[in-house]
């Protein structure tokens, strides 16, 4: 078994698992595929050094089997088919007392604060796990949490049969806030400037203009009789969209913010204010998203085969990397673990 | 009767009041008190001109007897005590279908883009109209529509009882929406920078802070159990209001958005993602919002004499504007138009 260690400043290195036996509460699981998200990147460019303990092993999109059950859980068997909520709240703060765990104010993240999945055997608190069902295969369910980010955010967002749907920003979470608010019956457009996520959007069944082509206000306001956008998710995080998103909602329209910004952009709250616009953050999921996700993932409705673009061995994580920050032809990544 | 007019550039002229027979819908009103507006400022500094016909007669926030009705109206008669909710949509726009009237897409605010109260004699749509109870002075009934306001934005703000409101920004509206938000039960602290400002909400029974001096997010810290407060109104349009704004809330908090920002301002998105936080714009008001002003004015649960620092005739006007503009000692300007 081996496991993938980021050791800083873009070093990855490739060594034995070290298996943790599960304690009290934990279960250890196998690994079928973690998928590499925006965030591992940022991890292996070393902008969230401060969140990571060196050498650590990354990776929170995932699939797997348990393959032994600690102390005192109960409801799981060793073989079954699990990928995992990677959020641990402290349970005591104003936000886990409100009921806002998910975004709780001392919130570790699995993968990022503590150990993550990029290696054969992992162990983690059995809170944290979802069942697959049999009909979704091992790397489709890699890409449950990702597609729980966009359950979420589609929830946030109050998205309705029938109404219209902008979409700032066309990578992996962008494509799946498309096809989650398609599914759920919303007529949808994205916006992305990159050729390869645009081609590849269309081949997943979406329609997809380029602003720098595109009157992207005007295309709005015609396809929705003058009235604008009902619900316009930002998940960009560039200047542009942030300058774009207030100028396409109708009034009382809404705008969920999902990007994450390094930098605060200008923003139009004149047309926030002009509109009555309602605008939200959406910040990872909770259990219910996962559930969603999981019956999503399971129905078939969803092209997922071709948003994963590439499948390699876990010990070509590093040159992953670089062809991700690369961009071009790859959308979604998956790593055999084990 | 006379009537004030706004003739360009900073120039007011007093002239005789020329009266509007009332046409089928419409009734005339002897125009009481005026108040004056920060948008009336705006006006008179010449900012608005796209906006009005000059001469224009302007004005908005005023109380009056009716003085003649014209064909069709009923439910009203001649003496009867009335404020006009200066709005006139225009009833066939996507935002009118949608029960969005208020903010109509092509919108006429009446004393803007139609003549408005500055005058002895004033001539509206009796849709407009609302009765002032017998037990509402005069003088209070003018300041209605922005109480009004200050109704709107703290019922899109859904603030409850016992919940933690700051309002940024202590002019007119601001302590307004405090009064509102501590009539509905919340405790409110308000900041602001103004020497004057501070006293008079304070004389008013309000907290005020002055952020330059407090560390208003660390105040909202502790003040909250280390929450956050419920919901911040942003009612300064200054960029340190903007940048104060997202610090503040708790998780899953509300910022309402009153302020007119001409510019964009940087908006710390990150905050707003981090903590799903719902920002939203509020503006103008609903009749129900006018409904709900007149009761809380007329129930005598507002220091509302306190806020009312200047009632001066109508033909000082000019002189007026150039105290307003002053600052210092002045909230709420009063005109006495018949």
């Amino acid at each position: 078994m081996k496991a993938a260690f980021y050791t800083g400043n873009e070093g990855i290195q490739i060594g034995e698992c070290l298996p943790v036996a599960p304690r009290s509460g934990e279960v250890q699981i196998r690994v079928s595929y973690c998928g590499i998200c925006g965030t591992d990147l940022h991890i292996f460019h070393g902008r969230m050094d401060h969140r990571v303990t060196k050498p650590a092993v990354i990776g929170h999109e995932m699939s797997g089997t348990i393959e032994a059950i600690g102390p005192g859980v109960s409801g799981w068997s060793v073989g079954d088919r699990i990928t995992v909520r990677p959020l641990d709240p402290c349970g005591a703060c104003p936000a886990c007392k409100a009921g806002h765990s998910h975004i709780c104010q001392k919130l570790k993240f699995i993968g990022i604060e503590t150990p993550g999945a990029m290696q054969g055997l992992w162990t983690v608190s059995a809170n944290t796990l979802h069942r697959l069902p049999a009909s979704l295969s091992m790397k489709h369910g890699a890409l449950v949490e990702p597609l729980a980010v966009a359950c979420h955010d589609v929830r946030l967002g109050a998205v309705k049969s029938g109404e219209y749907v902008v979409v700032l920003g066309g990578g992996p979470i962008g494509v799946l806030i498309a096809l989650v608010a398609q599914a759920a019956g919303a007529r949808v457009v994205v916006s992305e400037v990159n050729p390869f996520r645009i081609a590849l959007a269309r081949d997943l069944g979406i329609e997809v203009v380029n602003p720098t082509e595109t009157d992207l206000p005007a295309l709005v306001e015609e396809k929705s009789g003058g009235a604008g956008a009902d619900v316009v998710f930002e998940v960009s995080g560039s200047k542009a969209g942030a300058a774009m998103m207030t100028r396409l909602p109708r009034t009382r329209g809404r705008i969920v913010v999902v990007a994450i910004y390094s930098e605060p952009p200008q923003v139009e709250l004149f047309k926030l204010f002009w509109r009555e616009i309602t605008m939200r953050g959406a910040r990872v999921y909770e259990p219910q998203d996962f559930e969603v996700a999981i019956d999503l993932a399971a129905s078939g409705r969803l092209p997922l085969d071709k948003i994963i673009t590439n499948i390699s061995p876990l010990d070509e994580l590093e040159s992953q990397f670089h062809q991700l920050e690369k961009g071009g032809a790859v959308m979604k990544i998956l790593l055999e673990c084990s």
